[in-house]
């Protein structure tokens, strides 16, 4: 097994090479252009480089050379910081890794064009591999990251319809599915598979990895959403029950409105409802102001006053309050415990794919990182 | 020469069958799939269908099987409405092809996923190449779309940049730089050299139809500016002006800012950088009955009217009014004719290129509806 501390620094070297690569992809000339500038900002963000390392573990577990798979692996890197930067549009989220949305920093015009960008640098290396590799596994990288998009984008567009049609009947397979397609494919089958194909591994064994990598992925997503319930803000980089303030679709939500009695769902889903207070101040309240400046000695002082505080009353209660969201987190804490149990099941069954695969790929550093992230799924606290 | 009549016939076979291949791409399986509801909604709407029909009658006049092109036709469409629904969302539009866009009827989130959606099946039609091609030819193609992609980003992330920067020092040789990218590649210069690469011209013969195409894409865009601020919404399926209503830098207020007088840049300034109005009730003016109401008797009834008025018009003043619309549409008048020159100039050296490239194609329809997209360029009137 790997220490944390040598899992973190192969984490580090991996996204490093990532990063590297998307640097050049970028090029010298081009460095200063508008397109480019936020491109990297996400990228070069505090964060564990998951994707990137997966692959070159994976690859390098089964024999194939590093210089093979880091255009590949950054590919997935940029696919995943664009995926990011579209989602805190989409979820209207205000920090991601410590620091504002790119939405936030640049407003969403930009923030949606870098997103589309990233995805259109992410095509590069897939163009590359034709000269770098052989046509055959540069051909089925290509489809394998064609058929991820496209696994993605039905995830996203599930989670993305519940939200508009404000569903909360969601069962427990049904959010299953949903991560399956949303997060398990391109943060786990994806890489691993691309791995597995540059290094060029038997079809059986990238279908059995790629089981293992889905079952990993759920139970990866389902940790994470349990951790946004438990951590404080400054562990995870994002705000403190985030998903709640987003009213992200969970499977502890889910598994909340199947079980609330009907006063409890309602509270829920009125609450869920509404919308979270912005960062900045009113601009309607600031506009009130600025007309009642206007109207002067025509309105006695305890007048302007009551007319101020009517207005700001009805505008909070269009808004989230923190007690409520307070209240729902301890409702849901049974939810919490459940999804655990859940989580643990997938985990459980990724163990066991992963006790058959791991006799096929000798002894090697590169094998202990994929099982010390297994290991991190199944433990981590952040 | 083909009658305009001829010419639409030719353009509706085309967006057709680019339509009919994309229906098959998404497949019967997933039809009814969330993630592909949005995805036909606006190739469905009346449009010309320009990419894929350049595409394929380029193909065609040099020899090339319909069969061949079609599927790089429909990716260029595809490519197209990506495109269209995202900067819809970026600039704020409300019309798109006489109807409201995405954006507006989906929320920002749908919208932005449908277009990532979207971009992510074009990739689908680039993967099948490989089999319904040489390996040689679909690699050409798979390269050309990522250049297409590259710059098109770059184009649209000078556009917004100098947005989001409220920069209207723009000269001539920046716009046409800007449109080069963000049009004149992915409208012309992508669908042209496909239809080449699938017909098997010679690079030279490429490279002179890859710069007959950029200047018609400019001449294009530019008449395209030109005419938004001529015809009436009904014409375009777009507002009246909209260009202005949505502060969009084009050619002619290039030419106004670097012309005007003081006193009129600061006029000019001052109004497009307020906001449009939305098409709902203003949500705070409701807010703000839904205070008075509160208040009751403690608030007389002429000085509850003039909260309500004071603040209307603060509100009001703080967006585009149709007056000063109309003031400065007036305004740029002269720019518009000038435009208009500098439109006739590309077009004119388009038309020359044209002539040298006529000769290398024998005689067909294709090769017509070449010329009359050449001859609807310098002439269409919406």
């Amino acid at each position: 097994m790997l220490s944390a501390a040598q899992r973190d620094a192969y984490l580090d070297a991996c996204r490093a090479a990532a990063v590297g690569h998307i640097t050049e992809l970028i090029g010298t000339r081009d460095r200063g252009h508008p397109a480019y500038r936020a491109v990297l900002d996400y990228p070069l963000r505090e964060a564990k480089g998951l994707r990137p390392a997966i692959a070159i573990a994976v690859c390098r577990a089964l024999g194939g050379r590093l210089a093979e798979i880091v255009p590949t692996a950054s590919a997935f890197e940029l696919l995943h910081n664009a995926f990011l930067v579209h989602d805190d549009v989409e979820d209207g989220s205000e920090l991601r890794r410590h620091a504002p949305t790119l939405a936030v920093q640049l407003g969403v015009p930009l923030a949606v064009h870098t997103g589309d960008t990233m995805l259109s640098l992410a095509l590069e290396p897939l163009l590359d591999n034709m000269r770098l590799l052989d046509l055959g596994r540069a051909l089925r990288l290509l489809g394998l990251i064609t058929r991820v998009m496209r696994k993605t984008a039905e995830g996203q567009a599930l989670e993305l319809t519940w939200i508009a049609e404000q569903r909360w009947d969601i069962t427990a397979d049904q959010y299953v599915e949903m991560v399956t397609h949303k997060t398990a494919w391109y943060t786990f089958a994806g890489p691993i598979a691309a791995g597995a194909i540059v290094a060029e591994a038997p079809p059986a064994l990238i279908d059995e990895l790629s089981r293992f990598a889905i079952d990993l992925g759920v139970a990866f997503q389902v940790r994470d959403d349990i951790l946004n319930l438990r951590a404080e803000p400054s562990a995870t980089g994002k705000e403190s029950w985030g998903d709640l303030w987003e009213g992200k679709r969970t499977l502890i939500l889910a598994l909340f409105f199947a079980r609330a009695a009907p006063e409890d769902v309602a509270f829920a889903r009125a609450l869920l409802a509404r919308r979270r207070p912005g960062a900045g101040a009113d601009p309607a309240a600031a506009q009130l102001d600025r007309a009642l400046d206007r109207l002067g000695d025509r309105l006695a002082p305890d007048v302007r006053s009551a007319v101020h505080a009517a207005f700001c009353d009805i505008g909070r209660a269009a808004l989230k309050s923190g007690e409520d969201v307070d209240r729902l987190r301890r409702m849901i804490e049974p939810e919490i415990e459940q999804a655990a149990h859940i989580a643990a099941e997938f985990a459980s069954r990724a163990s066991e794919r992963w006790a058959s695969i791991r006799p096929t790929m000798a002894p090697s550093i590169h094998r202990d990182l994929i099982e010390s992230i297994l290991e991190f799924t199944i433990t981590r606290e952040h």
